[in-house]
């Protein structure tokens, strides 16, 4: 029998509520109201890299229009394709990552991005998104005036740098990937960099505990995940290790780039066994599935993977669509996943690849509805009328998030937080 | 150029030694002695599973001979197979690993093997090797009556087992591999049994610290061995989380078994390179190395590989002399490996695979030979005669071990055991 995530998404996502509404204390009985919902509790995230410039006011005035536009023109007066792509971002998702790589943050030395980074940061969280910073430490894109110190000095910078940034930002982002790739780190070896340096002389677990320390000091409200692409057991082995010397991670970070094909129901049920045996919130935080031609299985570093053309195909579109919904549908059935972020809305992000919800044309793939119908349909609660009964009760079921209700013209919110019966009383 | 191991285990292995005899505690000035070498201090080791019924005198009275003889008889009258097999075993190797497999070792609760294992122990000890016992837990044969109990009753059946073996063979096994294979332990699926249970239950750290903990108790002198089969990150991250948990390790075991082909060079040094950053010694447990068809490729089980007939060819063992040779030399020039363990003397061993030194119709193959030539050849010094300067002093340089100088009849031993240059004072 194939698996049917439903009954453990309805399970582990939705709440059963009974909703006592009081006006001035007394039970507003008999009334019609409106309930909608404003936000999921759970983080659908996605990359948010490319709206850096239009968080930033970089983007030209008047967007390029008519023949003239240049590529990747939609040809409109009133919003330019980044514009329009943000909208679509923005009604899917509720969770966005932005980029630290500390070779791009911060490529001379003393000169850090921060003021356009903490744009962003805000422009994403005006429109009422978490936002997640990544990461604060990795061998890869890491600055490369790093090599140029010793050992000491890396540490003392690594560790400066995700201070400064925690607690630039903290407010802003409260949630960072502080470590990422630490499995291969000290043993990486296509070029040298400082960050391999150090956790190849003092260990995998003191790095972590080093980097977590710094983050956790300089801003103790933050969610703080340990992140990786490594899904064998020697990313098990690094957890059982950093958890018995008494490390304190707050969410466990699985990659899942999905180049060489979608995982599918039994392997990803398998991982979520096997990581979720820590206690610990998962958090997809790195997702890719192609609606083109796959990578060859054989290839081991997906960086290795360089094609001059990589397009989307009508047939791929449709494989794309049917996994995305198999695969988020299964994330949802597992309680222990509290995230999912996807590797870049649109095609043509890392490797060319065409892993987006978004055509490099801008318009959208059948993915991209068919991810809508579930956050924005199945999932959802629209605004949807009630009538109070004579204790001023009214009852439905929605997944779990935060809620409006609107009676006689007046508007209140609640949340719900737990699945299971919930008794949720509002004063409107 | 090619790595040339030998200027790194003349480092590492030899000593340049300046004999001081004296006679009466004056100086033996000009006399001619006998200088021989009685033993490696490096440990060569083999299985010695096939000898268990030749040192419990299991064997036939009058060993078979002539044309009744049957299969495997070599028709002489003096020494049957056995015997033949343990002198060529012995006049190679000087470590002995003996199995303690609590399915076979213990198949009824209550009735362990004991006797017949202290009499093999004893009988390798009295010819003057080290022996090991292996593995004091490990999820595969592991006694199927564990699965009757509770996780708490097969945690207190584990850990008594440890501490009994451990004091029953005190003395006459001090080096144990006490748990074989936990990187793969709690998520192994392919049967039921109760180690895996257990260790997916407590975690692999706490699991190799309940194991450690018996065995350091019940033999506080032995020296306790990790062992493991996976060479990735894995193992690298299962060792770190172990020793920042404060678990004291003696030795990392590596297994190394090569059916699908020798592993070259250059991936046995690399893995020395990663496995030596612990400052631990290292101990190659289990080597196989095969002197017919490789397995393929793809096998990642090798127990999944089954043929009825596996066979040595000349040209397999022309290649495997080769390799062996090749093997040997590289680990010895690492002084991290203090021992090196062939998996079977003889054909027909594990999976049936020719993987021997010795065919299945007891004679040697050319990876005896050359395996002898270096042991016994290259890296041994045989009877010498030298003659003492005016000081009664004698030069040499030799392998790390243990000597015999004969000097007017009377022998006396000294010890080699640190590379280098040794100053050696000996009364004759």
């Amino acid at each position: 029998m194939p698996f049917d995530p439903e009954p453990q998404i309805r399970r582990h996502r939705s709440a059963d509520v009974t909703l006592t509404v009081t006006e001035n204390g007394v039970p507003a009985a008999g009334r019609e109201m409106v309930v909608a919902q404003r936000n999921h509790e759970f983080l659908f995230g996605c990359t948010g890299f490319e709206f850096i410039p239009l968080a930033n006011g970089e983007l030209p005035a008047e967007p390029a229009t008519g023949p003239g536009g240049g590529p990747g023109s939609l040809g409109e007066a009133e919003a330019g394709p980044v514009e329009r792509l943000a909208e679509r971002w923005l009604d899917l998702f509720n969770f966005a990552t932005l980029p630290f790589y500390w070779g791009r943050f911060e490529p001379t030395r003393g000169r850090p991005d921060t003021a356009r980074l903490r744009e962003t940061a805000r422009w994403f969280a005006d429109r009422g998104c978490v936002v997640k910073g990544h990461p604060l430490a990795w061998h890869t894109v890491s600055a490369e005036w790093l090599t140029e110190l010793s050992n000491p000095e890396i540490v003392e910078a690594q560790t400066a740098r995700i201070r400064r940034e925690s607690a630039d930002f903290a407010g802003l982002i409260d949630m960072w990937d502080v470590i990422n790739e630490v499995v291969i780190m000290p043993i990486f070896d296509k070029y040298d960099n400082g960050l391999t340096r150090i956790c190849r002389e003092m260990g995998r677990i003191p790095m972590i505990r080093m980097v977590f320390d710094a983050a956790r000091e300089a801003n103790p409200q933050a969610t703080l995940l340990l992140n990786d692409f490594d899904m064998s057991a020697a990313y098990e082995c690094l957890i059982e290790g950093v958890l018995e010397a008494g490390i304190t991670i707050d969410a466990l970070g699985l990659q899942s780039h999905m180049h060489q094909g979608y995982w599918g129901e039994e392997k990803t049920l398998a991982v979520l066994d096997r990581f979720s045996r820590y206690g610990l919130p998962i958090h997809f935080t790195e997702t890719t599935i192609l609606s083109g031609q796959l990578m060859p299985a054989g290839i081991e570093d997906l960086n290795d993977y360089q094609v001059s053309e990589w397009p989307s195909t009508p047939e791929g579109e449709e494989r794309q669509a049917d996994e995305i919904v198999r695969h988020y549908r299964t994330l949802l059935s597992h309680p222990s996943v509290r995230a999912m972020t996807y590797w870049g809305i649109a095609d043509g992000g890392w490797l060319g690849a065409p892993g987006g919800f978004v055509r490099t044309d801008g318009t959208p793939k059948p993915s991209y509805e068919a991810l809508h119908a579930l956050v924005k349909g199945d999932w959802w609660l629209p605004p949807t009328t009630y009538r109070t009964d004579d204790r001023g009760q009214l009852r439905f079921t929605a997944f779990l998030g935060e809620y409006e209700l609107t009676a006689a013209g007046r508007t209140t919110t609640f949340q719900l937080n737990s699945p299971g019966t919930a008794s949720v009383e509002v004063e409107v």
